[in-house]
């Protein structure tokens, strides 16, 4: 694709997350874009930058494998005008606890971070800070921020990434702190609708169903669509439609690309059975681990099928 | 359709059974053609008739309401070269005892049928003629020819319809003497492949369907098939493969025509999921009945489906 | 159990089917009981003979791996006061053309045997005997039989068991003119209810399942019963209840005993969710082949579950 | 049950929030009860001192008809010790603006209130106060009371309940900013494993299932334990098991109480397929609705098969 001029990024910052390490990865080639990129305070700002074409792409997180789905991406990606997602970070989440220089641990009475990152260190601060209090912050690269800005912050001490504590200067009092020694989260590269980048064999497809009417049993026959063409999910979550208690729709991501023919026919039966269906986007797997669609599920036995109705037909 | 050719019939014979009543209801508005029509001995026959070209429609049983699938029909439709289900008679059924002039009840030691027909009368041989024995024969109206022909046969009485009875010169002993008041017979009129009759809006269609591997689990899979795009089946059967105990292939009728949108999305589904599947014709339900489509299911859902998925592509 | 009477066997006879064959084979170590076996001439006689107390035990045919179903078997089976199978014998089918002394093929116009042979001679009498016209018995040793009394049998030659040729003193023209070489039917010895056979880890079940209402949609929902409960099936047919077109039962055999805890919970939730079910018994499998569960469906998986629920009601 | 002392209950604080509201609904008859329940500061320190004996019972938020699912909470109950919900209650969710008397709308910069409560005023806010910045708090009473406390505060307003302003003796500038006038909040009353709260009719019971491996198709197979026996669900969230991305286990409830029948059977097949399995009790639904099982599983229809399978067995 021909373009005169780059695209413009945005992450959601400020610098220092665990959101611009994975920006910086998936930018590894693209320096300039990647010191251009502006960090927005919230995962909702910067989707709606994306949105108003005041940027291209905006990284975001939506899912670790210690806090699950991050309810803020999930919200705000299906709400107003759709997005899609371009590709997908996988970055392996490390914690330290930083503090301004000269604290000691015996000083700490109160620990600031993220609320999605406080529960991954909950076993380190049982045994070592018993007695710290925890208080809310907006990331956990902001807690190290506003530390290192003044006296004013309500506790002595950070949780946040290694590159925070760096970046603003801090003292790194533990490394290693998260109690999943194998804690990851996924960030997402979102932009506006355009189009779908091609199939590498090794894709991911995003969706949003909604039912037609709100009996549970129905999840069971969305998923029958996919099980019907052998189609593996990789990720369920409900999320509230907010119409009422008990009202849910789901959030998926299944192996796939859009332009496979397996994955048309189960879009397609889905949006002939849903009441809505939102469309977030093909893109490569992060892992790049081939998807291998059984002998009945190939593009080519679809057109094999395809062939023969038409001869019935003829 | 130009024909310079009238069409050339046939049907299970002889004159007398109920597959000629069946015939004579299919050609109420062509009596030339049903003068013209040839018996056949088994239905076999009349099948291979219809493959060799020495005829062009064959009128022969496939269903009965007491006795279930008529297997010879089942089987010679399928084997060889495959054959097509142009429409279906459905014909009320109805049995006389029939003997020769002067024949008292008190004189028959022994009564003459066909096989299918014998379990459909047992309830008032044992109530009216205990003793006497059954004599199988190659069909009912077999039975009254081979009586009314001379004194060779093995009986003295035969269990057949009343048109055979008024066919063969015979005496009516007793009337209606079938157990089951509402047993219907169902006939199809069979020909080579060709142009499919064009949907009505109340159309059915037969397969038969083999299974990959021959796990008995597997028959759910097929019928998921069916149940996923909302079509009703009206027959199954299962039949042996020939190729060992315990390996079926299903015979399937079901609602709906190859034409029709959700339809095709089954058949193709089962070519791709099934070791081999076969086509027997889209025909014309006999009764009328219209076949409804849910909402999720018409041809204009499928069509819709399909328009979003290309804006997707795009 | 203690008897002082011995048990009284039948058999569809008469002498020289596979039937007495196969009661041969069931009695291999009891010729006294096998030399008392009474022959009856149909197979509705034959059960009727055990209902009555007439006998204690009949050998009748149920499934063959080319004709199917043993319609006759089943739907008597299934009539008035309930029997069950006691266990199940294969016999491998081998037909051979049989004629009085002297007879050359040349002179054979007719040919005699049961209707569920002659499809399965039907190549070899195509390809040796393409002239000669097939003439319905009783059974296939009742062509014989016919053939050896006397001239008055309308045909010259009978495909029997190579027993009912040896039994008559017929002579053999040809041997193994079975189309299929691997065709075997399946027999099974019937009683009045009463104790169950023990289970012996290679077990089989039948049942008959009538449906609530006759939506064909409904076979699904009996299949994953069994499914939902590792349980393979190895037989399913479809017969008609009588009560009009469309309206069927089906008669399954599965793998497993009523005393294994997955039968028990299958049968329960079946009883609950048909409007009938019919219960024929649990046997030994011919083929003595090991029934496996799987890790989830063991008797033990069952008892922990149900100790496990019971401590939460506690 | 006799009890000699009084229970002693906690609430996830401080005083103000809807929390306490919902245990002010449930407590209603026991002033004395609430009076001496203490405030817990996050729901995790609320259920651990419920573990350690320090109190009997403790209520939390579960759901929330915009936000969805509480994880903090599901996480928390489902680990360490088991606990059980002995109740739920619904609150309607009303949101004002709260301040310092005497500061006015133009004043405000930034606005306090929890991560689960801004996401729900985001429209008022943006239609009335589009350039607050929003800074979180550990719930929407702290907000009000770190305003209320003094001037270090780093916002000028907070979004509570009207319940907070009162309490700590705000001023409320606006009232009903919830974008969703339907917005309920679900809270749960938490416990010590122990006697089962007895049957009503309208009853809810809690689990969480784990799979044994993690193929996502998986939950279609534990979905339809509970379609087999006509029990719907009311809510279903996956929740990550901490082992790895992608690695999930569902919270679900569903209608009925251990103590029915379909429900013992659902548990215990569920115990048999899933690697593990934790049961957080059955209770009262707090909107009063009988759960009404089919015809087919009805108690009675269980104790009908069962006493049917024990007569096939004797």
């Amino acid at each position: 694709m021909h373009r005169s001029e780059p695209l413009r990024y945005g992450y959601f910052g400020p610098q220092g997350t665990f959101t611009q390490m994975a920006l910086a990865s998936w930018l590894s080639e693209d320096q300039d874009a990647l010191a251009a990129a502006r960090p927005f305070g919230t995962v909702a700002l910067g989707l709606d930058a994306v949105r108003s074409g005041e940027i291209d792409r905006v990284m975001v997180p939506i899912e670790n494998s210690v806090e699950g789905g991050v309810s803020a991406t999930l919200d705000a990606l299906n709400s107003d005008n759709p997005l899609v997602i371009q590709g997908e970070v996988l970055v392996p989440i490390t914690f330290v606890l930083a503090a301004r220089s000269g604290t000691t641990r015996a000083a700490i009475r109160g620990v600031g971070s993220h609320s999605h990152a406080w529960p991954q260190v909950r076993g380190w601060m049982a045994a070592h800070l018993p007695d710290a209090s925890y208080v809310p912050t907006l990331s956990t690269a902001a807690a190290a921020e506003a530390l290192a800005a003044g006296d004013r912050a309500p506790y002595e001490a950070a949780v946040c990434a290694p590159m925070a504590a760096e970046v603003f200067g801090l003292e790194v009092l533990a490394e290693d702190i998260g109690d999943n020694a194998s804690a990851v989260t996924r960030f997402v590269v979102v932009s506006r609708p355009g189009a779908v980048p091609a199939p590498t064999g090794s894709d991911k497809t995003t969706v949003v169903l909604y039912q037609h009417d709100n009996h549970p049993g129905g999840l069971m026959e969305l998923l029958e669509q996919f099980a019907a063409r052998g189609i593996n999910l990789t990720r369920l979550e409900s999320r509230p439609t907010g119409s009422g208690m008990g009202a849910y729709c789901f959030s998926i991501d299944f192996e796939g690309h859009v332009a496979d023919e397996r994955v048309g026919e189960t879009l397609m039966s889905l949006r002939r059975v849903c009441a809505d269906i939102r469309f977030h986007g093909s893109y490569r797997r992060a892992d790049g681990r081939p998807v291998e669609p059984t002998r009945t599920t190939t593009d080519q036995a679809f057109e094999d099928a395809r062939t023969w109705l038409h001869s019935l037909r003829a």
